[in-house]
């Protein structure tokens, strides 16, 4: 076995609290290549501790000499630096698709997500970092997380609704990536990995075929993501 | 080279104007693959036409005594049947990520631009279809054609906040499916080509990437879909 790499996760008040959705992307995609790693906590406070990857936010990924940071670059960092190991993007033309499911999850599921959970998410976080983190997401929604707790219902409609192509898809098939999971089912679970480690209220109904399809994401990889602890379960 | 392929497609009042955007899918996707059709206009009312598909509606491809109808079926029954010639759907992985990409404008792109763009459907259509199309959109869309007219403004916006992944994702590669197109750019495509072909009033801006990607494909496969006449031109 290789040296084990090191992962910056991005963190809560409690050490185990590990919500990045980000960071869980690259956390499945370490163990769909059978890489060990060595994850640190990390807080949005702690920016020189990354320094070296020259910018500021996780995940940071750490192998030997190299440090990498942004979740898709980390993606292709691993393919490339571990062709042998099974692949995360594929060829040319999987990964392009993927790129597309990578935009969908920035463009559409994040945001919408955001609205139903960051109060949640502010509630877990360390001290340090609560002023910086209400600050910043509220002048990227326009919105205040008082009034974003006091919209949670159509938040969770509109979610639901951009959720609709995945819901249909996997009514259809067992991953996105057809019938087994690779990096485009990494990207869209951690959204929903990141509000099963911060909120206690369900999303989905339980007869939501995404629900059946995060189950199976909770046990891949000899149930990775099942040993973060769920809000629900804390 | 084969007998040519014969293709049921959704025409309006005049014979010329082939706008389905499932039709011009198959079209594309059979000059992806080198294979000659022969096009054969079909209008709603013309049930008993494509009778031996089984089912009522277009695209209906028949191929000697095979008769396939569904969009998505006929593009499996093209790389199946045609091994040799360039892929479409690509290997199970390509294939499912493809999907999502299908489902997603199924799901969210031909409803938010259906809203657009019905109002001037209608009015391409032949007299003996507009009463059919305007009472069974209505019901599906719970919304008179009148009254989506009057909205148009507000559905431009909403449809264009939707197409947000596919405007980061062509910001950075020509082609869903990466360096050249395949059916996950056939599918998308087809929906700019529907309100190309209909609709006189511009949905991009001259600068969105997408307007760029519409060009590739426009000028994709010798020009194809560049040579069906746009209402802006008629």
């Amino acid at each position: 076995m290789p040296l084990p790499l090191r992962l910056y996760e991005l963190t809560g008040a409690d050490d185990f609290c590990r919500f990045s959705p980000y960071c869980w992307r690259i956390r499945l995609a370490l163990a769909h290549k059978g890489l060990p790693v060595e994850t640190i906590a990390w807080r949005f406070h702690e920016k020189e501790a990354i320094a070296a990857s020259g910018q500021g936010k996780v995940p940071v990924l750490v192998d030997g000499e190299q440090w990498v940071s942004d979740s898709w670059a980390i993606a292709e960092y691993l393919d490339r630096q571990y062709p042998e190991r099974p692949s995360l993007l594929g060829d040319a033309s999987l990964k392009a698709t993927t790129r597309f499911i990578n935009q969908w999850v920035a463009d559409s599921v994040h945001p919408a997500l955001a609205r139903v959970i960051l109060p949640d998410v502010h509630a877990v976080l360390d001290e340090a970092d609560k002023d910086y983190f209400k600050r910043t997401r509220e002048a990227a929604f326009g919105v205040s997380l008082e009034a974003l707790a006091g919209q949670r219902e159509a938040s969770l409609q509109a979610f639901r609704e951009v959720l609709k192509p995945l819901r249909s898809t996997l009514a259809l098939q067992d991953y996105l990536a057809g019938e087994a999971p690779a990096y485009a089912d990494h990207i869209v679970f951690g959204a929903f990995q990141w509000a099963r480690i911060v909120s206690t209220q369900p999303l989905l109904a339980q007869d939501d075929p995404i629900t059946a399809w995060c189950g199976r994401m909770l046990d891949a990889y000899n149930g990775l993501a099942r040993q973060a602890p769920a809000a629900a379960e804390r």
